[in-house]
């Protein structure tokens, strides 16, 4: 197994991933009450459409900038990449039904939110256990400097903590754990990912 | 983060969501009448996948042609790729609902054209974006000529009035808005794409 | 434009094209009657399953070989290129329909066969439009030879007559008429493509 | 055709059909009881998920070390290719049928399961075809040894016979069955793919 065709096939995941969100765009259609109407009353699927639509598409830009640094590919870390890609695959499961039960409102609204933050929890759980399986020795082209190791842990456990305090939040107010859940993606949009770290300004040229 | 991986995941979006348009050509199936009288009733949803179809497939075409001139790929670019392609996705829902509701008639039916014009007409300002991004020194391959810089926009903006005044059009006539959006479509594919100016018969090589 | 960005695309397209058509199996589920019955009685939708895959799976195959000898992408070529994929996104759809009221009987299955005809009969004109643009001087790496040419239209219009011959049997037996599409999949399987001619054993090696 | 757009294509049905599976993952919304109750109450669709995820995750990996090795691309070969993958891309189906009757319980979840693991036995025997056509001299770079030959055939023999042991068991207790086929997904996972025996340390690094 060579690194690219590891890389082609996360792609292709993410890629479908991402543009299945939008399956879950839709109206009840003519017959069922005025469409400004009922689009006003989607707003919750259209917002979660967003915040997943921008969080699969960060975890694709830091799972390209961890997995270009890689130099051999074995059975674990096959496993782990199957493992995030199992959760990625879930978030457009885990947004249309948050969506639609924040839309009707009612207990399971809390239900609902807390297992949309859990999927982005487990997701990004699996991004870090590809990140700690790179810095073994030898598994990746340049070794990844101890202080680049702790900034990017410091990173990723502050991602995690909004994320399990948002699971929390979820059965008080599931609106405000969705404005956290979309805050931890606006952070990551503009916030280096960490394996990007030991040669900068290299990462970003075209090769 | 390398170009080509930009490119390749970008390209699996635009496959995927332009695969996806055809989930709205349906039927109710037997019992709902005859098939011929079925297939006549809903040609909104037959002329709306194609103008939605070769739409994409034109945007595709002007996304390979700039990103294939960029040398640098930075979170701004990244950003603005995802805010493109977040629109590029809403398109099979905005297809599917103007249909239904073309199909249905009625009041809805001049919201849902002017809503179908509004996501393709964010889609092309994401593009746009992505198009003033590249006009930064250091940022392409080639400087794209100020001459080229003027003809772009020229051509960008009167792409972009015409789909603002469907919007309004839609409001006394959706047909003739649709029919406007279409003419956008045949438009673009017979006119040479922006960024591809400068070395109009190199780019058109293999390499 | 490349020609490798071209590939890519579609190939994209097809993937997802031929992947969508498993969409159509599916069984009414639990409280509709015994398992064994749902799938025996949805016999069409199997086998028109399997025919639109290795259908869609060929002409995937000699999309490649065409595209593999061009040397330049214009256009034109493109926008054959887009019409082509426009038929081949409709087959999904086209083989639910059919498959669903060639379940049901009646009427109607022959206007669904014919449909079913119609939509792979267009595809194939599709492609051999791209197949007629490589043929002028310049287009591809290696000219076509005159008896390659002609190869390939009789090989070609051989498809055509049958496919055309089954739109009108659909009329008089949808079974035939989907037998006769089915043996046409079964034909191109084993046959060589036409553009692969020049160089056949070069054309089978690694490159 | 060369075999790097056989591998993309390949690529790209397994990225859309492992994909396809989460589609199978959704609850009855709002007004169908509670939703902690939905969850648990679709357990069997979970699990599913789950097994077929990492199911075609592996033969993923697995086709990849296969077809690595391939020097040329015949007819045959391309036929055999698109065997598996319409094997591959009717497990989603499989999938949501044996879930659902699983859930519903009653005889009919004994027939489900059966068909469960009798796609996921044709899928293995699509596979097996493809490396038995490996073996012929000059169809790989480098030649598959003897020793290497019986190891995968003893390796695959193990799994079919599980396969089919499980098909058997299924119309005794399906959740055994289940239980059968998660465990050999769970073998392949840690056992090397036959195929790459050859030059192992070689295949792992990058190239």
């Amino acid at each position: 197994m060579d690194r690219s065709r590891l890389e082609a096939f996360s792609d292709g995941v993410f890629a479908v991933a991402i543009t299945l969100l939008a399956l879950n765009l839709s109206v009840a259609g003519p017959g069922h009450g005025r469409l400004l109407h009922q689009l006003g009353s989607h707003w919750p699927a259209f917002v979660a459409y967003l915040i997943s639509f921008f969080t699969i598409g960060i975890i694709w830009v830091n799972h390209h900038a961890l997995v270009h640094n890689i130099a051999i590919v074995d059975r674990t870390l096959l496993f782990l990449n199957l493992l995030l890609l199992a959760f990625v695959v879930a978030i457009p499961f885990a947004t249309a039904t948050m969506a639609s039960y924040l839309t009707a409102g009612g207990q399971d609204a809390h239900v609902a939110m807390a297992l949309y933050g859990a999927v982005f929890d487990a997701m990004s759980l699996g991004f870090m256990a590809i990140f700690e399986w790179t810095l073994h020795e030898g598994r990746t082209h340049q070794p990844v400097p101890q202080e680049a190791r702790w900034a990017a842990r410091v990173r990723f456990y502050a991602g995690q903590l909004v994320y399990l305090v948002a699971i929390g939040i979820a059965f008080i107010s599931p609106s405000v754990a969705l404005i956290m859940i979309g805050l931890v993606a606006v952070y990551y949009i503009f916030e280096r990912t960490p394996s990007a770290a030991p040669s900068a300004s290299g990462q970003a040229e075209e090769r």
